[in-house]
């Protein structure tokens, strides 16, 4: 007997009366069972955002035709909207530059599968990851950064993303801005870490600035990726205590603990389709 | 004109295909706006627990009328359920003793409105609080105890809860124990805190306890009370750092700002209708 | 019997061999016993810092005499020093605005016994806290702003700060900006509490700020006063976690648990002479 | 030019006058400059610790005869002592069942130098974890636990224990008890991470006690191993917040995180020489 099959079913659209009443309804009528279901209406956009996780009944029509009978229930309530079938294991590419961490904690994440997706392949700007990425059976690009032409790596990687196919860009802290275009294309779609507590201490060193700033506590921030670096809607932060013994090499080496659960969280919230964008901002089904 | 009045539904069931848009379904069909909604399938008790904040509209009847008619709905699921007119201020009394930072943190929210509640009383066994409990124009009940008529005291502090027709206990500190009668009788409606990260450290002097094993975090609990002494289902909990330089009075004042934090959520979450049970557990809908 | 007196040693000097084994064995030479000691070189600054708290034994000259002795020591090593005899309570000027809670927070703390401090006076621009104030037994001075002679309002405050003789001043949520040439005069002896967790969100209406960006975790920050409005030495900040469906309002709310914990913290810190100033930063000695 | 060596001295003595005057003037005679020192005066145990880290100067004695010149001041004070030279990495051999986060962590963290430590091998009671290891250039001792003869392979471990000459044991998810006879004999050299916040949930499966309990925020405790099953003295605890959603499975992931940071940050502590017992109690000097 195969397992029934998992459906996210995600939902935004202008505040009105009835819409949970409508989905709902229309869930329980093709004979869904609702495990999950989450709710927000933003009193100051007047917008709502909806996750629903269900499971299938004997009753319930294939994807394809459920998918093409709710379009009638979005259309009415002006939904942009999505269905995800939770059997398909997302792909996520990881590009990296130099350190490590984010990247070896998700690799181990993905190796014991905490973390449902595939990774086609990992990029990168320098060589320095190839034999751990390899270990994991997965295939690493390195672009090296050509300082007269700039453009052309970043073409190469634009290319390879584009042919990889994937529905997730993580950048495990990838040293290299992307280009506009990129990230257009990306929007919503590639999440970057920020090793500061945003929007303190945006761009180059935000270590380095915590410490000249003296303040007592440091932090992370996961960020969905837009062209204004390090100004995208933030997805998760993370924290932790510091003290005047701290230098910034310290202030460095705690960051990363933080980086780490950060970046992870927000990779794992984003494929369980947790993540809504609401303007700059995200609302997040917990 | 007057503002739309706001009610608070509050389920808890067998799960099954449906409720979501049964309820749902009957708050549209009757005009009512959902502003907030939360729900919960635990996959081991197979419960089911939902809260829903709605405001009436045009066509809404009159809350018995809603009442009446949701009943209808309710019994189809076999539903333990409630419908809280928001409006009306819960009546909380306070238990003290004679440390009095958590009554003072709960007497400055209440003063501020920043809790929407009723104080109709302080009751204690000591008469330290009395001032700054009538600064507030609050009664003061005082009970002493009598070494050889334990019972007795415990008689007068059932009678006046009872005369005062409370909504909500709240043991602020109270270092008496309740007698077992008088916990079944308030069951779901008595919150505790216990200044200790509960499980570890029940009964007496958990700050003592905490330093001699030597912990390197400490926190507090707020719970429903039962008559298991702190087994109680747990509302919420707080934690704060301390090192090997905190004496047990160190950790006693340290703790006292956790025990006021997690106190007043807890209150908050109960008034607000946040706080549903699951057996020995609680569901929070934050 | 009388209990031994206790002081506190702070030293500022350049970093350099034997600083600790000089004040050591001066402190051992006068029969004194040191039951705390924290030290701290500035691997940067090349500045060290130290703090010693001890008890004085029976051939410890009087105060006075102690300190005539100690100057040869701090000569030699250039020390910006101290020594504060801690049966001495310092005077402690609160200033507020219309927000009592940090006010109300610390008059508690005041009135138990946790702080070992004097209030010779709360100074406010509102009337609305007089009565808690004067509930303590403190007196309450009202200086209203004068839109078209805000200097004088300000030049009232400073002189009743001058006529309190003051070792501290606390911003309590004051919503006034003190003048620069205040700034200078208190500098080191003026804590303010900032509703942000600094160097985010500087200014007017922080939470709105935060809740404008979609932080994920919200902060307060307690610091000395400079005239760079909340530029000044950051003592100590606190975090607490939010998601989307915080409001401003209640983002407001939950800082106010922060800042009471925060301001708090650093007041007691201050008076216990834990604080070092270290150029814009500082050194806490926990 | 070579760089000046670093040494560690570490120091539990009973309390009383001039201990710090004494060491402090035997360093600066010696011509060592401190950077750090950390002391800490039990009040209950009336034990004295300090922490001094001092770097040579031209005219310090080589360690040795620095060793035999320091031993009259220590016994002169009854002083349990070690100094510890910094530029000799401490061996660490780590143990590990089939749960590979710590240990992959750990590795991490050696494979980029953050943890100054020589791993001369992993020891397991499973094959599992072999090749990631291996691929870290560490060698792999398995020994298969035999239902019949456990006591064979505690045997084993022992053996290969002794013979590697490891200043550190650490237990990193290893899911077997040590004998009490090795726990004696690594008394304040074996590390092991419990996945509960301690004292709550000894001993098998503490997500799934938690879970039980209802719990609002779980934790992980680091501890030096004693025969007394999770007794032995705390040197680092992590909490995080988790709700009524969270499954067992949920709590075993979120912990995984937590006993990641707070194992890394033992040893590490423990290796520079932070952590000094005080009992069945430690002393962090962070």
């Amino acid at each position: 007997m195969s397992e029934k099959a998992t459906f996210v079913l995600t939902i935004t659209c202008p505040d009105t009366v009835g819409i949970v009443a409508a989905v709902s309804g229309f869930l329980t009528q093709h004979d869904c069972f609702i495990t999950e279901a989450s709710q927000y209406g933003d009193p100051l956009s007047l917008r709502f955002f909806a996750r629903m996780v269900f499971s299938e009944g004997a009753l319930t029509p294939p994807p394809a035709e459920l998918k093409m009978l709710f379009s009638l229930v979005a259309d009415r309530f002006q939904m942009i909207w999505n269905l995800y079938d939770m059997a398909i294991k997302p792909r996520v590419v990881v590009l990296v530059s130099k350190f490590g961490h984010c990247l070896v904690d998700l690799l181990h994440r993905y190796h014991t599968g905490q973390l449902g997706i595939e990774i086609p392949a990992v990029i990168s700007n320098h060589p320095d990851m190839r034999s751990i990425v390899e270990w994991h059976g997965i295939p690493y690009h390195f672009f090296a950064v050509d300082r007269h032409d700039r453009a052309g790596q970043e073409e190469r990687v634009a290319e390879m993303i584009e042919r990889l196919d994937v529905d997730l860009v993580v950048l495990a802290r990838y040293m290299q801005i992307l280009p506009a275009r990129m990230c257009a294309k990306l929007a919503g779609r590639a999440i970057n870490i920020h090793h500061s507590f945003l929007p303190s201490f945006k761009g180059a060193k935000p270590y380095h600035q915590a410490h000249a700033r003296g303040v007592k506590i440091i932090g992370a921030s996961a960020h969905y990726v837009t062209a204004d670096l390090d100004e995208g809607p933030i997805i998760e932060q993370g924290v932790e205590r510091v003290d005047h013994k701290a230098t910034p090499e310290d202030l460095v080496a705690i960051g990363r603990d933080i980086e780490n659960v950060v970046l992870s969280r927000a990779v794992r919230w984003h494929i369980e389709r947790r993540v809504l964008l609401n303007g700059g901002k995200t609302v997040v089904f917990k």
